[in-house]
């Protein structure tokens, strides 16, 4: 197996993705931040009456989702054609689970920019609830499934 | 507890830290990127030969600390003095541990700083050898140290 | 009427646009920024002897279009074919009017480009001429135009 | 009255304050977006069950005032220590008025961070709107309070 | 010979390219930086046990590349399909040459990213010997070739 | 002679500044741009009637002298006090010179923030005129003088 992103030279390049088709490309990632139980109440009374994490969250994903090719040096630029975030709120295991979806249509897929705001939501929720715990973890932070490009698709077993 | 990111009328809020002392502020944060066997060869064999995904991974990782309030929309815009990131491969667990470092001297701690230059680093790990492996998974990204501030000092249990 | 920006859970998404035609897309937005008689003059004087405010401004208005979605969290980011920023200097009620106009050829009109670059431009008069005078007021942001698209032409009644 | 953001061959420079005191900082701005009554009402229920439009406003209004420095070319670039937006409806005149506070500790007032958030969150209320009314107008950006530094303080009279 | 950048008022516009055709667009430009024997020893030297600099200015020059039209104001922001830089170290005149290729498909051509890549590439590498340094010069950045376009190609003589 | 910028591991890091102390910095770099006779005409010329492209190339300069630790991946994001960019036409070379200064008050220099202004503007200056010239030159970028901090005072010699 050889790595795709590295010129003759043995150095980094963005890969020629100019010959590769126009298509319609989905990927959907997601992830958990995991927290005290106290931490989640906080979080989830805030909803209702103090203020919503989640909406800043979500805010923060979508937009890292759209800053990705800034963030992950080798990732081709494009126009995302949506993205969009939901939460999924586990009170077993104390865990939000972050779930992204990332559409385009070009030349190349929307992993990274999927992955990207899985962990910018998930670092958002981080920030906003440190003062009150330091010991959170963002965990299992994993692509779902992919759609499109010559690749084809990907699902998670 | 309270969340302390809301105003009066619990919309989020950049917390004003105006008041807050300048001092010496470090933190150290870690994580990992999970993968196949061949996965990880393919990097520590380019290390050699083709191309180290771990130097462009590193630089991702810096320029993504300095980013952190471009991403984290409550964090606050700041001046870092120094940081580094570490990786440690382990090929038991085929796993390639993220270790940074960030400091600055100012009123607000790095540990945002530190986290963000974790997920950086795993999410370009993940980008550079996605066309061989798409099950890697990034986990366990967490704050392991924090120094200064009026909080204190903060090591993991 | 509803909201469409919002997913099944009330939050706030990048509406996917991926189904919409490529067309050619056309914006065109004004404002004005309105002052004192002596910092208009010393504005108009500038062109001619000191210093370019407008010439500043035209730039700002510009950079700020490629930046909206960068600025305004749920608009796609695009690619723009074309902006321009006229200014229309009325001494009578002491303000500058400033009218940008954006074109594009894709999926999503480019209003909130036409319309960043008016506020970018007349927060630029503002920060230049804030020694003279900090009363100056930025008004009647507004969509003239719009062609384009799905929901047709726009005219301003 | 001299413009003083101009070099002897009367090109734009950014002033250099290195002699200036750092005090401490604060400036409040204000503004509104007036729509028709049935885009208002869109908003305020859909605060309750459908998506909230002015949280997403709040958000871009914070991340804007970080990012003035790269909007407004002759800004400096600085490190603030505390944003917070504020918005209150009125009915009557169908507003809604957006009131930003920004505070920092250095050599430069932050009139223009406040000013940018307003303008900004305006920019995502029209955003998030549109698709139900093209015709809304942002007006009345202007400074209400300034507090710090030589030119001392400066309340709108 | 008429500059095409500028509007009727004599002020700068992003030039409409939405008449132009979607073409295949190359570009390749190059430049240097010239040193002390001893500060290119040292690079070289690096790469085999301490640390590579022409790594992270690879990973700069490709950065800058999507970032151009952040840096220059009156250029298309455009989606790149590829972007490359090589090293060609000379021992003779002491310098390291900088060679860059930007690749995309559409209206715009990429002459500019690809000499923006070239001086970021050069600008880190004085950024990473600088404490060693400090008389380095970077030089000759100039367009080697350009493909596709009404313009056609361009070939330095 | 050692390179500072890389770990133990021979990895890049953004070397720790923290035990600097605060000084005023200041820094001088210049560079030029050789274009054909024509081309400089076409520039001379607009700036009285057609165009400035100087005052464009000024504030792409100064702009990216802000930007600087987002371009060059080891440099700290630091805030500056000030920058001017001056120009100097050279009829005989058929040369502008691009003169930068750029100051501070920190724990670093301001060598890398010159020198990136200078390179902004001399790309800036290549955009605005290639549709009548492409064979246009960048060259001898390089600090002409240096101020503040532990390694004191350098001027070219």
């Amino acid at each position: 197996m050889e790595l795709t992103h590295f010129n003759t030279s043995g150095r980094a390049k963005m890969v020629d993705v100019g010959d590769k088709k126009d298509t319609e490309r989905y990927a959907k990632a997601c992830g958990y931040i995991e927290m005290k139980r106290e931490t989640l109440k906080a979080i989830t009374d805030g909803k209702v009456k103090k203020g919503d994490v989640l909406a800043v969250a979500q805010v923060a994903g979508i937009m890292a989702a759209k800053k990705t090719s800034e963030i992950i040096p080798m990732c081709h630029n494009i126009s995302l054609t949506g993205c969009d975030i939901d939460f999924e709120i586990d009170f077993t295991s104390c865990r939000i689970y972050i779930i992204s979806t990332v559409r385009t249509f070009g030349k190349t897929g929307v992993e990274m920019e999927a992955l990207t705001a899985v962990s910018a939501a998930g670092l958002t929720i981080y920030d906003m609830c440190k003062a009150i715990e330091k010991d959170m973890i963002i965990g299992d932070i994993k692509l779902l499934e992919k759609k499109g490009g010559k690749s084809g698709e990907f699902i998670r077993g």
